[in-house]
């Protein structure tokens, strides 16, 4: 009998799936977006799926996997884009989608378990008292809220808030130890880092507190431009303005607008700036537009789309590179870093560089009190070495990359694995079975990351 | 009998006040911050106030101030700081605090008179629906919506939402003009930077409609620190922290902060930051405080203040002067920007060229997209030739200066006075009877304002 056998032998009551071919499917999330990753992932799975009711039922799971030796890796909506829930050293999944409960809704916050949908959390938020998450990623729909804090790092609301780094943006996580006798742990203040976008790789996130924002009723529009570097400047523009309260300012270049995106209702020569603004705040849009070359090719509300219409906000961010995957297969992307002040000549030269290689894909955020943009640049993939040689060229000129192309914490950049990580992690999963593989400077204590690397989070 | 005489011969029925004391009461504001001013308005008076309750006795009292050439100056609470109600030309005083009403609360709005004095707005929304305005001046309790609008720029709140200058910050403005027919404009986007910071020159708000952001808990802060450019940075550090939900961000040079404001609670030697949050975001501010050699000599809620107890922000923006005139009847106070990105470095120069002459003050807030500060340093003042010279040295030194002792719209400097504006003179007061005297431009056509200065307000 096998080790994973032997855990499930002591699970009886919890939900568990051994099915190969289902099993197969929830040990994966959306990793082919790369060439390089589908490569090397594609046969990865677990030998079970664990999916708990509650966080007993966690604890269950977690003492017998330590009991047994087992890798165990924490799933949410599986909307992960590099692996992040994909279980290298196969053992259990474990499938938090089931622990959905809202424990409280107060005024500006909520505490929810990690299981809960974005897009079921708003809807009860909203209908309880007008209140919404501040930040969700483009996948809103099926991503849940642990799953976010644990794997994502920013998305719609950016503009307003800045990233899910940000002091303030998380105020609580639960999180269960991976011990003998596993611990709960309330991490608040600088401690939530230790566990913000750390994959699950040091302790099992069961339930969070978050901030919420006023729900307003927001107005989405699709506004073309005759070129690129005149909607990204608008873009900008836009993006500082304090007073219109936005919830998204993205820019997708031509032709990729009119090719893969929104083909009945911009030319193909036209690049777009995508928005959310509050209701109140269309009368400001409309007056700064008017002093710009821009056309609304349209305008809508999202209280309004019918039920099979799609939110913009559902072509930004990582949906972007979903819809260019639906029509052609050999399309990628990157994840880069404009840096303010100059982001906008930064991605002058990179679009001038690669041209239509790379179809320029920019998100304004707020990042440390100033405006900034990310780029979710599209790539025509010909080889991995040009790919490489794309991404070398960015860092090189000064635009850092966090690489959608590894799976490693250290390898996709956004988190410093330093030593308050690493000890923390010595603290929470001694043996190191949580979400084996994803944590470089656990495996390989002499793995030294550069010191002049910018990195959005580090151990807190 | 005399052209007023005339006027109110006509109003019957209309609130009416003769009394020369009581008119000459009502006819001034907090001019005397400035001791310029203080020497040049102290004889202004108007002939009469005419306090009408609502737009239609608005209508009357104009038709018949056109009718008999009578010059009418607008005030609201009378907080201004450089005379903008004050009636140079005497004629009537026209007092719109007794229109207060209420027309609508909607989600993220309110339409309301242009008396209602600001914290009787903000409790009534906040009793309706938990809304209150983005930006208030430290005259909270005294002044009027329209006050602000016509003879403010930014204050609590400013940090979040910017200026009110900036687009969406002022959703409608209902404007009665200055004609033998008064007509009444309803000015919504860019329009209303017309009468925006206008000193009521161009037209009489009678109504307006503005946005309305959550109120959240607010708690408040007092922090010391051991001088004033390590206050300065962790005020422009928490500045910039995005996912922290801030109100105020204030800071205020030894020994000023002890000597007239908190002398129980800070030393003598202490520079202070008066820090207001949402209550979700005090962890985040207490774990950034962590690393700043910063104590936190008071910490609160608004909510629990006593009824005799002042809230901080009543020490900020105008107040800080107030409270300091209270201990010293020399001392006046200057409007400085300090250009962002590099404010920092120009506070610590001009700090080093002026010491302890002119303590600083500064006022953090959302510039155009950018974190910057205003600064409302205090003056010893020894003689008008020294403030001029310090004004200049600033001016020299990239630090523009918004003149508070200058009681025009020129002089302040806050409004360029364009073409659009004159224009928009000509059509709603086309005999120039409003607030005249303030608006240089108007009265001397060939006045040309410097191209190179920079203006908070322009003409739209």
């Amino acid at each position: 009998m096998g080790a994973a056998e032997a855990v499930l032998g002591e699970l009886g009551g919890l939900a568990v799936e051994t099915q190969p071919q289902k099993v197969k499917r929830r040990s994966r999330d959306f990793y082919w977006y790369s060439p390089i990753l589908k490569r090397q992932l594609d046969q990865v799975t677990a030998e079970a799926v664990v999916t708990p009711k509650d966080e007993a039922e966690v604890i269950r799971v977690l003492a017998a996997c330590h009991r047994h030796r087992v890798p165990l890796t924490p799933r949410g909506g599986g909307t992960g884009n590099y692996g992040q829930a994909m279980p290298l050293q196969g053992g259990i999944v474990l499938d938090l989608s089931e622990m959905t409960a809202i424990k409280s809704i107060g005024h500006g916050r909520v505490r929810v378990e990690a299981g809960r949908k974005l897009a079921e959390l708003d809807a009860e938020t909203i209908r309880n008292s007008r209140q919404e998450l501040r930040l969700h990623p483009s996948t809103h729909k099926t991503g849940t809220i642990g799953g976010y804090v644990a794997g994502g790092s920013s998305g719609v609301g950016s503009i307003t808030w800045g990233l899910l780094r940000d002091r303030g943006n998380i105020l609580t996580t639960r999180v269960v130890t991976m011990e003998a006798e596993p611990r709960v742990l309330e991490l608040r203040g600088a401690d939530i880092q230790k566990v913000n976008h750390a994959y699950g790789t040091n302790g099992i996130i069961t339930e969070l507190e978050v901030p919420l924002a006023p729900a307003y009723r927001w107005a989405e529009l699709l506004l073309a431009f005759p070129d690129l570097m005149t909607a990204a400047r608008f873009g900008d523009a836009l993006a500082r303005e304090d007073a219109i309260l936005k919830k998204l300012v993205s820019v997708i270049a031509a032709p990729v607008a009119h090719d893969w995106l929104f083909p009945e209702r911009v030319a193909q020569d036209e690049a777009v700036v995508v928005v959310m603004v509050a209701d109140v705040a269309l009368d400001a849009l409309h007056d700064l537009l008017r002093s710009w070359p821009g056309r609304i090719a349209h305008q809508g509300f999202l209280d309004a789309l019918g039920g099979a219409e799609m939110p913009l906000f559902e072509y930004t961010w990582n949906h972007t590179t979903l819809h260019a995957l639906k029509h052609d297969r050999t399309v990628t992307y990157l994840q880069t870093l404009f840096p303010p002040p100059h982001h906008l000549g930064k991605v002058a030269e990179m679009a001038a560089a690669f041209g239509d290689e790379v179809p320029m894909h920019l998100e304004f955020v707020r990042y440390a009190g100033q405006i900034a943009c990310f780029g979710l640049q599209l790539v025509r993939y010909t080889s991995d070495e040009r790919l490489l040689a794309i991404i070398d060229h960015h860092e090189r000129n000064g635009c850092p990359i966090f690489n959608p192309h590894a799976y490693t914490l250290e390898g996709g950049g956004m988190k410093k694995v330093d030593q308050v990580q690493l000890a923390f992690k010595r603290e929470a999963d001694p043996l190191g079975l949580l979400n084996p593989g994803k944590m470089v400077g656990w495996d390989h204590p002499a793995y030294d990351e550069s010191q002049d690397r910018r990195f959005l989070y580090s151990g807190g």
